[in-house]
């Protein structure tokens, strides 16, 4: 059937993604060492999409097919590939190549593609650029990792901020050299500290002799040089901005950051809460191998083995009860269950509101009170159905009872270590979206187990 | 405790989050009735930073701010906020108030604010438009909701492709109105289809006879207005899109869509997969009621029940062996809990590999193989680590091989699950973030149990 599937996933991909067809015309002209065709296949895709391609076939057909494109393989597709699959092919690649393929890049790209190498593939990539790109480079490796200067560029369009429209346009006019992309210029005064953005569709449509002040867009924000990426994605996405001047610590402008860069960071950084959310490593690709991907994801199964060993503990306090009445033993398993999925929405929802910002001092109270309203609430819906269900099933309305009060007791738990424990974790400076899962279904689990069997204890033995 | 934290959060929210004094001096200021007070404090703040404001207190505060702040409330605030509260204050806002407001808001906004809004007040909305607005408003809602067509802005600058830039700079120059906001100017053929964009930049940085066609972007993407927005963001990221035409079933250019809405439309739809790997509907929102958030988890709890009872009854099957070795029930949870682990990870990187198109038919079955192998892997390692841990645990060296097989068979059966029901779901059109989590648990809850008591039987009794 999965085969079948196979097929299906295919054609429901839309039509961005590259089809099974595709690939396997490609592959074919990999067998039959057909350079020609492989160059009039790959030639209509964009470089996003041949990564994607070099990242879906396996080791040994993406030697042979970069092995026959050679020349061709150019730095935009290095710069699109997973770490793994890049620094495989970095090792592959001619040195020819990829001297040439990395000349072509913007400097920022080169950045980003050579700050995960290791330092010998680093220095490959370094000597092959031009002095000033690889002093430009190196000078963006002086910044932390993942700050506002690793992600800006350098080339920035700035005018003094007494300027007219008329002056501006000149000056943009007779420049031999401006950067690929941009969309505003930036004002400074005289000390070089920005002090508003022009949009160009607004400098083109003012007349000349309008200054470049009463034109500035209302929304003006700088971003300073050291601040964290996660930081700078959020204002580009709170303020709706499309590019912003960064600073350094004098206020003075050192770069430019544009939004298509606050895109791509705000997509990783919701991916590694998603990853880090189920337990998983937040920089795992698809394209890892076997043996990396059983290590990042041990740890996580290890602290859960601890979490459910210590249940085991908690259940193990009453193996007398449980040797008297086995059905606890058949039912204990819901009340925990169900307490480990109410904590997890919980967690899930304070999580994100601690990532973007929407739980604050302000609110927090608000907050965890209305989790364990919804946790009580709910709590007394399912407990009125589950203890319909003990009844029906094992003829006991104590038992009813008894599971009725557990899940009340442990969703309302669950409510409350679900916003607490995210906020105790960021207060600590841990990654809440990493670890909240592990303590959480600990409390669930432990309470969980404990209330039911503790008052089964009290109640029917 | 929590108080300290509460402090401790709003300090640490960074500089762009509003904080916990800033919330308290505008509350004080509407305790005192102090309108120049409360203008004055809000002056600085843009307007999304209002929204979260506004979201963060009470429904009580809120109505008595949004009734001081009186005119000075302005549209933009209104499109910023969450739905729940935007309902609730165009209850309250003065029609007057309301209409200034949304008069000032640009037609795809306007689109954004009413799409979720009730008949009556949709009306109140639409009825506080100029007339061509109003038209415009209507006819984007005549697209469906989540398309190409509800997200794009209508008004496009565009040039004949035969232009060169002097033609093109000088008809800029003498339009009277240009959009606020645009990056490209579209060159469209005779029959209006768009054929490629050239970036203001570029335009501003080529001499006047260079042709338009000669400097158009080398990444040229047109979007089909019927196309569903997921799609439209994704292809704004994989090909790092600033602005795209949109086109019709004829390939007429009919609007155009920039970077800032298809980022807002990404982070969404990130935020929604979170919330429904959690069991949270995609669209719950921390200023949601209390009642409103109960009915929305209450339904993935009732799935976790039925899950849970299942397992129970795979439980009571073995009821006589349970009585016989309590060390059963007490050590049955960590296997299946185990297995529900090991199953969220695969299946977590599943869904988002689906989501990212990084899953398709050319290596489907290459990542089955990886899941299943890492499951034995991991399997094979907590196997040995529990196998020691119950035979310390327990003194039984049965027991202990017991739990290590359940657990291999466990791990292999969740990386397998964690895989082949997202696919499976997809196919079936089912969204895999929503639903993928109850299956995978369903079977690892059953398998686990069933393998661990079921070899119990075998070997120890």
């Amino acid at each position: 059937m999965l085969d079948d599937i196979t097929k299906q996933v295919a054609e429901s991909d839309g039509e961005y993604a590259l089809d099974r067809k595709d690939v396997a015309k490609v592959l074919y002209a990999v067998d039959c060492d057909d350079r020609d065709a492989l160059i009039e296949l790959m030639e209509p895709l964009h470089a996003a999409d041949i990564a994607d391609l070099l990242e879906q076939i396996n080791a040994f057909d993406r030697m042979r097919l970069v092995k026959l494109y050679g020349q061709e393989f150019d730095g935009e597709i290095l710069s699109e590939l997973d770490d793994a699959i890049r620094e495989e092919l970095i090792e592959i690649l001619h040195p020819q190549v990829l001297a040439e393929a990395v000349r072509e890049l913007e400097t920022d790209d080169v950045v980003d593609l050579v700050e995960d190498l290791d330092e010998p593939q680093q220095e490959a990539i370094l000597d092959a650029l031009e002095d000033s790109d690889r002093a430009a480079v190196e000078q963006s490796l002086t910044f932390p990792e993942f700050s506002a200067g690793r992600l800006m560029q350098r080339e920035v369009v700035m005018a003094p901020d007494h300027w007219n429209v008329g002056e501006a346009i000149d000056f943009l006019r007779a420049q031999e050299h401006l950067p690929e992309q941009f969309y505003h210029v930036v004002l400074v005064d005289p000390r070089l500290r920005p002090v508003g953005n022009v949009t160009l569709g607004r400098l083109m449509s003012s007349r000349r002799e309008v200054l470049l002040t009463s034109i500035a867009e209302e929304t003006f924000q700088t971003i300073p040089v050291m601040q964290e990426e996660g930081e700078v994605a959020y204002a580009f996405n709170q303020y709706h901005l499309i590019s912003a001047p960064v600073v350094d610590e004098n206020d003075r402008l050192v770069g430019v950051i544009t939004i298509d860069d606050a895109m791509a960071v705000l997509d990783e950084e919701n991916e590694e809460d998603i990853l880090r959310l189920a337990g998983v490593d937040g920089e795992s690709r698809l394209s890892d191998r076997v043996i990396d991907t059983t290590k990042r994801r041990f740890p996580w199964l290890g602290v859960n083995l601890i979490t459910s060993v210590l249940a085991s503990l908690v259940i193990a306090q009453f193996e007398e009860a449980i040797s008297q009445l086995v059905a606890l033993a058949v039912l204990m398993p819901i009340v925990a269950s169900m307490g480990g999925n109410a904590g997890t929405q919980s967690l899930t929802v304070a999580v994100r509101a601690l990532a973007t910002k929407d739980l604050t001092g302000a609110n927090l109270w608000r907050v965890v009170r209305r989790e364990v309203l919804v946790g009580l609430v709910n709590g007394i819906a399912f407990a009125v159905i589950m203890g319909v269900v003990g009844v029906i099933w094992f003829g006991s309305p104590a038992l009813g009872g008894v599971i009725a009060a557990a899940m009340v007791i442990n969703l309302v738990v669950a409510g409350l270590a679900g916003i607490a424990i995210p906020v105790v974790l960021e207060k600590a400076g841990v990654d809440p979206a990493l670890a909240s899962g592990a303590f959480v279904t600990t409390v669930t689990d432990v309470v969980g187990f404990f209330a039911f069997l503790g008052l089964a204890v009290l109640v029917l033995l």
